[in-house]
């Protein structure tokens, strides 16, 4: 008989009847373990389970109790367990009906409870449930299917949301995958409750055609973690051939700015042309700063075409684009998680050079004139923009923030303080995104947040390259 | 009985029964000439006038005859005296029936006659229409009250234009009278044909307010030579306050853009602001390059109001309001004489810091479509923009060019080159400005155009203070 240590519910045991079996049976015990028992079976006259145990020594806070005092470096503190998620069970049973205490009084096994509830650890307290847990483990042979939101009761504030898309997300491959590539960022979106993104076309080589649309469909196959669509730049000479690909594309995006890009569109007469040749029924996405707001909801609406505006970031546009929603012409729009969160007021903190975003900050007024408004915008979006820390801190700091694992710990903590409501996230980061790009519907893909969970954003988040963020500190 | 010399018809000329008479008599005679004739009358018995007259001395061209040897510095040729219009009136008959001669030789009464109608002197060649005109001046007792247009025929090819107006014009007055004023200004309005014109509010102080307005239209009142209204200038901070001058302005006018102005609005809800608050049936016009047209258009229909766009330069800018004007948006336009007939390869003959205008010259292509979208065009107007001839050759040159005085030739020629029709020039100089800015009727104010004189334009035009023109050397 064969047993691997650390492993519940018989994963990775068996019994041998002779020395092949035996071998194989070992093999597969130890890729599941790197301690294995083997003994003889008393199976059929008495059955015995081994299991290989590990006693944790560790130490409670000094609570009064003059045995606590903890010798650091020694024993870990029961919290520290806990908060490194390295007890995936905990099973201890309170006194039933035992000796009355003074109610000041709190016995080992009482904190040691109480831990596991904090730390969301979990946790049996009646020998019944655990002998139950303990076959039905045995019963289903392994690791069990469990669905937390029909098999779990909890005490905290746990809420179901749909997986959230993001629309605007530089993956940066190719071309700059020392920056973030498709393994990466599609790891920080999950990471950040993003479960769909849409990449944006200002790579090495550009999204401008078919054959580009290839090479980073196929890189992205190859390593995206999460649904992805890519979206179609929009150059000076592409506007007859890119709507070829306008079914396979998330979006045709034009940029009228200067910014971190070599699409520029310098001159409207293009703008037209693209406006005019790719499908009225697919999006085109706009980056159209001040004047430039106008001039292409003009254009599309000329056109009879929608329009949508990217990270809409200064008082004069979402007021041009309130004024051109309340006479119903066809154009939606997004902001981004720093233009809400972050202002001029906020530079000095970021520094100078990492501050640097297009559009940049603007002033508190523009900021609050954002948050007047935010009945006006359709979508929230990250423009997650990774460059490297270094390139950040250089001379010439290249414009753009990462986002992806910060974007919606802000928007809840916006929900937390009753600037947003769930309902409004849910559409702006959800329903309207796959409105206005028709992205297909994630069956069974959702995400689970604790609404109560308060943490401070690190200096940099886990799973982008771009190993800053903004956001450090903010306490969400 | 007194007559003074060389004025025809009497005028200056009388009869004194004493020396009283006689003294009032010479005082008005020598008013009219220095010369007097002083005669005892012998009224009621025989009628005889006198007549001072001068024999002139000239010559023809030497034509193949021996006499006709030309001695210059002595003898002027008769043209020269045509040409210096020093001849008011030729009595030249021609031999009826008489000696025929081979069909080579002209006689020199023929070259007078042909000489005369050449240089458009008026010309008499029947003794009986000499006697009948010598009659009829007698009796209306003067200079005859003459309209050229029912009292004349001519073989060259005049018409009868309306007074043209012109709706954007710097007159510079007050702050840089040094470069032009009210009294120069309109005597090159006046001399190009333009009857009444519009006046820019950027001066110094620049025309935003009441006390402003007053002081401008003062200065205007005293030396305009032509009709004109000023426009009231649209700043960051009077849109509360400005549309008060609304009923006596030409219109609302809206810097865009960086020009030469102290009156830029950068802010796109500054400009909601004053086309909210202008009234709806005045006019607003902006100088809007580029996206700034497609922003201003639209938010202009957003508010429901028509809308000016100034000096139309680029095809991105009249394509776009092609299209806007094709979906019935109220927008109109004016384009200049210098975007229309110059363009980049001019600027080395004009010199580059001369060339410096706004919006600046563009290309050929720009330039081209602008002739390709003329039926696009409402308004043609001068932007007429004086600087000192020093200035223009400076270090920085500001940007600006006259044009007053050449609009209409050029405008002409365009027609005699069959790319306008003059029912074009009439709509788009006098009819459309009329509608647009709700100017009143010039009763009984019109311009005559001889449609077949050529001319080059010369270094600089002779009323405006600005002594040079970018249209020198171009033939008209």
């Amino acid at each position: 008989m064969a047993r691997s240590a650390f492993s519940l519910g018989g994963l990775g045991s068996g019994f041998a009847n002779n020395e092949d079996e035996l071998r194989t049976l070992a093999h597969h015990g130890l890729s599941h373990s790197d301690q294995l028992i083997i003994d003889k079976s008393l199976k059929d006259w008495k059955e015995v389970e081994y299991e290989v145990v590990e006693s944790v020594q560790w130490t409670f806070d000094h609570i009064g109790d003059p045995e606590d005092i903890r010798s650091d470096g020694e024993l870990m503190h029961l919290a520290d367990f806990m908060a490194r998620r390295e007890l995936d069970l905990v099973i201890n049973l309170p006194m039933r009906g035992g000796s009355r205490r003074v109610s000041s009084f709190t016995t080992h096994g009482y904190r040691t409870r109480r831990l596991a509830v904090d730390y969301a650890v979990p946790l049996v307290t009646d020998v019944k449930c655990a002998k139950l847990l303990v076959q039905a483990m045995h019963l289903c042979g392994g690791v069990p299917v469990m669905k937390t939101h029909t098999d779990c009761m909890t005490s905290r504030n746990i809420i179901k949301l749909p997986g959230f898309i993001d629309v605007h997300v530089h993956v940066r491959e190719p071309g700059a995958t020392y920056k973030e590539d498709f393994a990466s960022c599609t790891a920080a979106a999950l990471a950040g409750g993003i479960t769909m993104i849409c990449a944006m076309p200002n790579t090495n080589p550009p999204v401008i055609d078919r054959a580009s649309y290839d090479y980073a469909s196929a890189l992205a196959g190859v390593s995206a973690r999460c649904d992805y669509a890519l979206f179609m730049g929009a150059s000076s000479s592409n506007f007859d051939t890119v709507s070829e690909v306008a079914p396979q594309a998330a979006a045709l995006k034009m940029y009228l700015n200067q910014t971190f890009s070599t699409l520029t569109l310098d001159d409207m007469t293009i703008w037209q042309k693209h406006l005019q040749n790719w499908p009225k029924k697919m999006p085109v996405c706009a980056h159209a700063e001040r004047e430039k707001t106008g001039a292409v909801i003009l254009m599309a609406s000329l056109l009879d075409r929608p329009i949508h505006i990217c990270h809409v970031a200064r008082k004069e546009e979402i007021l041009i684009i309130k004024s051109a929603k309340e006479r119903g012409l066809k154009v939606t729009c997004e902001v981004c998680p720093h233009h809400l969160f972050l202002s001029t007021s906020d530079i000095d903190d970021i520094g100078q050079g990492r501050a640097e975003v297009r559009p940049v900050l603007f002033s508190p007024e523009d900021q609050a004139e954002l948050w007047k408004n935010i009945d006006i915008i359709d979508v929230f979006a990250t423009d997650h923009a990774p460059h490297s820390v270094q390139e950040k801190n250089s001379e010439k700091p290249p414009p753009g923030f990462p986002g992806l694992e910060t974007i919606l710990p802000l928007l809840l903590n916006a929900v937390h303080e009753g600037r947003l409501t769930l309902e409004d996230l849910i559409n702006k980061f959800h329903r309207n995104p796959r409105k206005i790009f028709n992205l297909p519907e994630q069956p069974n893909t959702y995400v689970e947040v604790d609404m109560d969970y308060e943490w401070t954003i690190p200096q940099a988040m886990e799973f982008s390259k771009s190993k800053w963020t903004p956001f450090a500190g903010m306490q969400v």
